[in-house]
């Protein structure tokens, strides 16, 4: 008999989240039945999503993780192969694989000698995020000038370095400046602390004509400024995240309708589960092969044991974290 | 000698509209020179964009007009006969059409037994610009739900037929409770005074299950709630017009960012001179077919002569008139 741990939601969130939202709870899993199999997390991710996706009261948190195979009843599945799935915040599941497409049961991608870590970071959801909002929404040509919000984060790292290899300026925003400092040092042309620099004044130093693509993962008054105020003529903005409204509600400021119009703006919004497999799969390998050659570096916050689950994740918005926040078991 | 009469912006607008802003002209025009035509406006045109398009103090003030030929040096152009151009504020025009293309001279479409005043209205730029911003952008289906705003004016009228003609449900916004009697008496399958109802309630009334595409004729607090609360995912949002916000300044609520994210939304301006000869064309065919088969009904709002022009301007602003607003000199 195996003893998981899983983390449930046992209160609706309200502001940020705490630990009377999250109870940690044992469980006992029964004996694998015919075609079954059990998988341990090894690397667990924390994502902003998971602060605003509807889920019911009592339901495990939901969430991707790397999991080894650790008994099988499957022959598809043997022991010690490594998987990425939607088991969500537990230390262990037990599925078959066979009949079970909603857990997105997939074989992790072949990472050479990265850590199997980053098939949560950008050779996984985040990385493949980043690339194809920029490229379906974005659409970067060559000389373009593209701005990026929480830069410095999972998706907006990956964002400045593919648009960097598409050879536009980039401009990345964060909140620290330790994380500026990073910025720069992957290849970011402009890097700004958005808490202690005035927007408007940062895009007349590094973008004077004007911005070309917006990749939105914040939200809020410094979308609202971007928007309304430094868009070119045919601009596209692709609205990814939205992390400053998720604890505290949307910020209020003049509505940008009018912008886009005159601008003729295209602004469209993107969540990874709509891709389609072929899509996805293709701007995984291509991220895998841009990390192997080092033109996409890669920063991990990783917090270690399951125990710091939820410290991990309360992390995500209180802005300290380099980089993607992983938990290793 | 031909003596003109032409409108000038002599001071640059702030808020609403005046005499001041517009000074009544006289002009001595000479004598045709080789190729030149002179033209005399029959019915010209006051749209909303006159407002905010910039254009230089001392200027004429821009728009279109239905002008006839009245004598001619060039063996392309024959007395008596009609054309559509970007001549302005003005009752008389010497040009040589063979070598300016900025005034845009068209040869009027052939309207067969209509007023020549409806190419500047559903058979021109507002008929062409409804269909192909509802067209492209808005893509509707049969059975989809479209929110027209500002939907009594010469763009929202149509908007509202053509997609009563792709088998959409229709909901239109209007300010005068004449105005709603007008749009249910033309088809559309709910019509509401925005100044009288509550936006949310109306709409769930009307669109219990969502819109699917929004025709945004105003921006400002109508579009914020529209776009922020009652958009299906996937919805299209068009961005057309921005009228509340020319002559007060823009509004201010919640950023539409996150809303755009969670529903997936695509929003995008438009802006007719932006589209190729080839689509407004076969808008413009296709508008003049459904008014000859009853399919779009049209309402023109006639201001007799060139004198009345600022007024008729002005009207614009006041939401008096319903339908396409024009002067017949």
């Amino acid at each position: 008999m195996v003893l998981a741990k899983k983390y449930v939601l046992v209160k609706e969130f309200d502001g940020f989240p705490n630990d009377e939202n999250i109870e940690l709870q044992d469980e006992e899993l029964p004996a694998l039945t015919d075609d079954e199999v059990l998988f341990e997390a090894v690397y667990l991710s924390v994502d902003p999503y998971m602060r605003v996706f509807p889920i019911p009261i009592g339901s495990v948190m939901i969430g991707t993780q790397v999991a080894k195979v650790v008994e099988s009843n499957n022959e598809d599945y043997a022991a010690g192969d490594m998987y990425v799935a939607n088991f969500g915040w537990r230390t262990h599941t037990i599925a078959n694989p066979s009949n079970n497409t909603e857990l997105n049961i997939k074989k992790i991608p072949e990472l050479g000698d990265l850590s199997p870590s980053l098939a949560l970071g950008a050779a996984g959801m985040p990385g493949e995020t980043a690339y194809l909002a920029l490229v379906h929404i974005g659409r970067p040509q060559e000389g373009e000038t593209v701005v990026v919000t929480a830069a410095a984060g999972a998706v907006g790292s990956v964002v400045g370095q593919i648009a960097n290899i598409r050879e536009c300026t980039t401009i990345g925003y964060a909140g620290t400046d330790a994380k500026v400092a990073w910025l720069k040092e992957i290849g970011f042309t402009y890097a700004y602390n958005y808490k202690t620099c005035d927007i408007s004044e940062s895009l007349k130093e590094s973008a004077p004509n004007g911005v070309d693509i917006y990749y939105d993962n914040v939200g809020g008054h410094v979308a609202g400024k971007i928007v309304n105020n430094h868009m070119n003529v045919r601009g596209r903005v692709a609205c990814v995240g939205s992390i400053s409204s998720y604890n505290k509600g949307t910020e209020e400021g003049p509505y940008p309708f009018g912008h886009v119009l005159f601008k003729r703006l295209t602004m469209k919004g993107f969540i990874h589960f709509d891709e389609k497999p072929v899509d996805t799969q293709k701007a995984n390998a291509q991220l895998i092969d841009w990390i192997h050659e080092g033109k996409i570096k890669v920063r991990e916050h990783v917090v270690g044991g399951f125990s710091q689950m939820r410290e991990a994740f309360y992390g995500l918005f209180k802005g300290e974290n380099v980089g993607k926040a992983v938990v290793k078991v």
